[in-house]
């Protein structure tokens, strides 16, 4: 029997719940729909909403049944709903009332004026015009972190952010040996790179016809009609306002075929995550996905895993070459496959093939780094920055605007989001891995383009969790091991030695790399 | 110098009209967008965002903000900005106080539950499924109009939701004049009906290409570009987030060219009045359109007396032509302009012609004051209503999903709304009269494709004016008149007369119906 400040605890919080996703619905239309007009008042909109839900989590009220709850959730199994639900509801009032509601909105308004100033700036590709606004956004985000003054480390406050449980040792630790294995596999398939032909993804692609091709492919991911809907947007994203609610949206590019179809690849995997939580926990803090890193690992799961084997391009060469069969007429699945898994230094994070992108990842984790606890001086940050770029992938960066004005995360105040990204690399890996040892003909599976073991098992091990374990606990359940590098990095070894046609004693993955 | 009770009044309010058009986002999406797994959250989203904003423009703080702000109410001018959000916000507080939150949620549960069988009883043309419905959304609403004791007729508490201002006995006398003065003029045309033929609108269009034609008859429309967009719908509506962000949908028949065309003009005039309000009125009480009728107004403002009119077909009717020429093309303006003016007695009001409708919105608005005071049972209204049409359309009802279960209105216990869509004509025939003598070229500007000179006119002396004023206010400062029929029905008969060639001595205008 629950209690009644439980079910009253309940209520509450799904209204808050509520107005969370209400405030994913105009995100989803700011960015699909909306006209320019609607600009200004959907900022205010969506301030109040975010103001509204503040109040009612912070609020004494709740504070008082989580006191009254406590000897209740303390006679339950912690993984219990009932106690789950208690002890996140917990963690979001404390962070809540931690902060003061004047910080809050300085930060908020600082995100805003900094990403304008960052379009700005990166148009007239001067740093100069946002590094007042870095400042700003650092000194606040240092002002944030006092509010958390039991902290081991300035940084696993903003980490806890993206990553609830993380703490920067581990994750200095995980990209550490990341970067250890990469470096030289990277290297090696690079002076190799013309070993593989993409050039025919390259060629012009009608935009109407990509985009049928697109929704084609999405209706054969494994998501129920009537659940779900592909969008075009600028920045390609994936929400959704409910299981059964799903919103995906890429964009298109004339010149580049594979941009669409594995960013809607990518955000299916967020989609897909975000439809199979457990029913039971609607509208409670439950019912989300648990973090960043996770939410990641699904996305890369079916954008690369998936989305650049040779099982995918087996099954699914035909609806591509049969959209276009002007220019795609007569390649193979090797050829598709080949061409996916092309491998090049280059500048641009979201641009980046598979191997690279953690390297991406890398300069701006350690640069945060450095920027936090190592003394950087903001005005030497693009110094800083085209150095690591030069050492990690050997190029130069010609310019601040494909350097570090490419990505909008710190002009909005968002540091501690990039690490996760190749989190959910690391992540993904071991899951693939696991995946495989539980559906031993999976890549069968997926060539006959029988996608729903994959989803049964990421949604038994990982989807319907929502927050009720935190990532080190679902990795810990899912793969037995704690979260490590070593899967990742053999999935990595394996394909591009393949692909590449590397000396296997050099990257066969014995050695130090394996955990 | 405002006090600071007022700006802290206005920063409240502000967040009430957030959450409210944050709602307003959401059922856009609802009714564009989401695919149907999404209805059950949105429901629960949508029920959320109502009870918050109850809450908080009911709550405590309003009240002593308002009673420390009487004496600077006092001190202004009634219609200064200030004096008018104190006013309007004292009329919504007290008006959300007056309802126990309890029945509002049994108001708002039993119209979910009623909507449901009304749809299950149209389906099956089952009067007898929606009944019980319908005695206890008669019931709940007979419990709201209690919370309002000083009302002098329960109806007049059911009108001031839609209406605010209105009383039943001014409704009564206008509604009645204009039933005298339609029912001669009506069927004196319904004898000449055939004289009219419009069956090149009924060919078969394909909807694409209606689509376009559509979109480019809306850009033609006097709103700015990038503040609004028109989307597909089962069920024509208009909304706005912001003056500057429009949202109009509407949906397409392949059988019938005008079904669209029409509904996105009269859309598209409730859209213009969103767009219309002034600025300095943004996140008030007071930045939101005062009444249905003043919004109805203006929507037949666009459909009929623009979009019905002699001097739009001379515009556009190479554009019909041009988009359908297959279909079309030989056709000329006068031939557009009496196939849009064909008039039929029909059964089901939103596909009724321009003269007819009032007597579609008399029917219900007769026995909605007969089921609230005229002790009327409700299960003899199926009889009540096919008599009813008999009497003034002339014609028998054959089965009740084309009578009385044609509308959605009372099925969610919307009583009180189907009087404004004749109000709103009647205040168009005011508004258009009095734009006319301000505009004595106001046809040739039309006939020119110039419309931003009416859309101006409207725009100072109605829709600027938000909630300020109440509808009746505004007509007497737009025309120097009380609401009255006489110009209305002054423009029915001079247009439909002409087009049916009827006796000018009958229905000229002079006597009785002339106010």
């Amino acid at each position: 029997m629950q209690p009644a400040a439980y079910t009253e605890l309940r209520e509450r919080l799904a209204e808050v719940h509520d107005l969370d996703r209400a405030g994913a619905v105009l995100t989803w239309d700011e960015r699909t729909k909306m006209p320019p007009g609607g600009a200004a008042a959907r900022a205010d909109q969506l301030a109040t909403l975010v103001r509204v839900k503040h109040y009612r989590i912070a609020a004494d009220e709740v504070r008082r049944l989580l006191d009254e709850l406590r000897p209740y959730e303390e006679s339950l199994a912690p993984d219990s709903t009932e106690a789950s639900l208690i002890r996140v509801a917990r963690r979001d009032h404390e962070k809540a009332r931690r902060v003061p509601p004047d910080l809050e909105a300085d930060l908020a308004r600082a995100a805003a004026t900094g990403e304008h100033a960052w379009r700005e700036a990166r148009e007239q590709n001067d740093f100069g015009l946002l590094l007042p606004h870095l400042r700003r956004n650092v000194e606040l985000r240092q002002r944030y972190v006092e509010c958390f003054p039991d902290a081991e480390d300035p940084y696993d406050v903003l980490l806890d952010d993206y990553e609830p449980g993380m703490k920067t040792a581990a994750m200095e630790r995980l990209l550490g040996e990341l970067k250890d294995a990469l470096l030289p596999l990277t290297a090696a398939v690079l002076e190799r790179s013309r070993a593989v032909d993409d050039s025919f993804l390259y060629d012009s692609f009608d935009v109407a016809r990509q985009r049928e091709l697109v929704l084609a492919l999405m209706q054969r991911m494994p998501i129920a009609t009537g659940t779900w809907r592909l969008d075009d947007t600028s920045h390609p994203f994936a929400t959704a306002f409910s299981p059964t609610d799903v919103r995906i949206a890429t964009r298109y590019s004339e010149g580049n075929l594979s941009s669409a179809v594995f960013s809607a690849l990518h955000e299916m995997g967020h989609g897909l995550y975000e439809s199979g939580v457990n029913g039971d926990t609607m509208r409670t803090p439950l019912c989300r996905p648990v973090s960043l890193g996770m939410h990641e690992s699904q996305s890369r799961t079916w954008e690369n895993m998936v989305g650049r084997s040779r099982a995918f391009w087996r099954c699914y060469h035909g609806l591509f070459a049969g959209t276009f069969p002007d220019k795609l007429a007569g390649l193979g699945p090797e050829d598709f496959y080949r061409a996916v898994n092309k491998v090049r230094a280059s500048l641009i994070r979201v641009e980046a093939d598979e191997l690279t992108y953690d390297l991406h990842v890398l300069v701006r984790f350690e640069l945060e780094r450095a920027m936090f606890t190592g003394g950087l001086d903001l005005a030497d940050l693009p110094e800083a920055w085209n150095e690591r770029v030069r050492q990690y992938l050997g190029i130069d960066v010609p310019a601040d605007c494909v350097g570090v004005l490419q990505d909008v995360h710190w002009a909005e105040g968002g540091f501690g989001y990039f690490p996760t990204y190749s989190l959910g690399n690391i992540i993904a890996g071991q899951l693939w891995e696991a995946a495989h040892a539980a559906i031993p003909d999976l890549e069968q599976r997926i060539e006959h383009g029988q996608l729903a073991p994959l989803r049964d098992w990421l949604r038994e091990h990982v989807h319907r969790h929502g927050r009720k374990l935190d990532s080190a606990e679902i990795v810990a359940r899912a793969t037995g091991r704690p979260i490590e590098i070593g899967p990742y990095v053999r999935y990595l070894r394996d394909k591009y030695g393949e692909v590449y046609e590397l000396p296997t004693e050099d990257f066969s993955g014995a050695g130090t790399m394996r955990m």
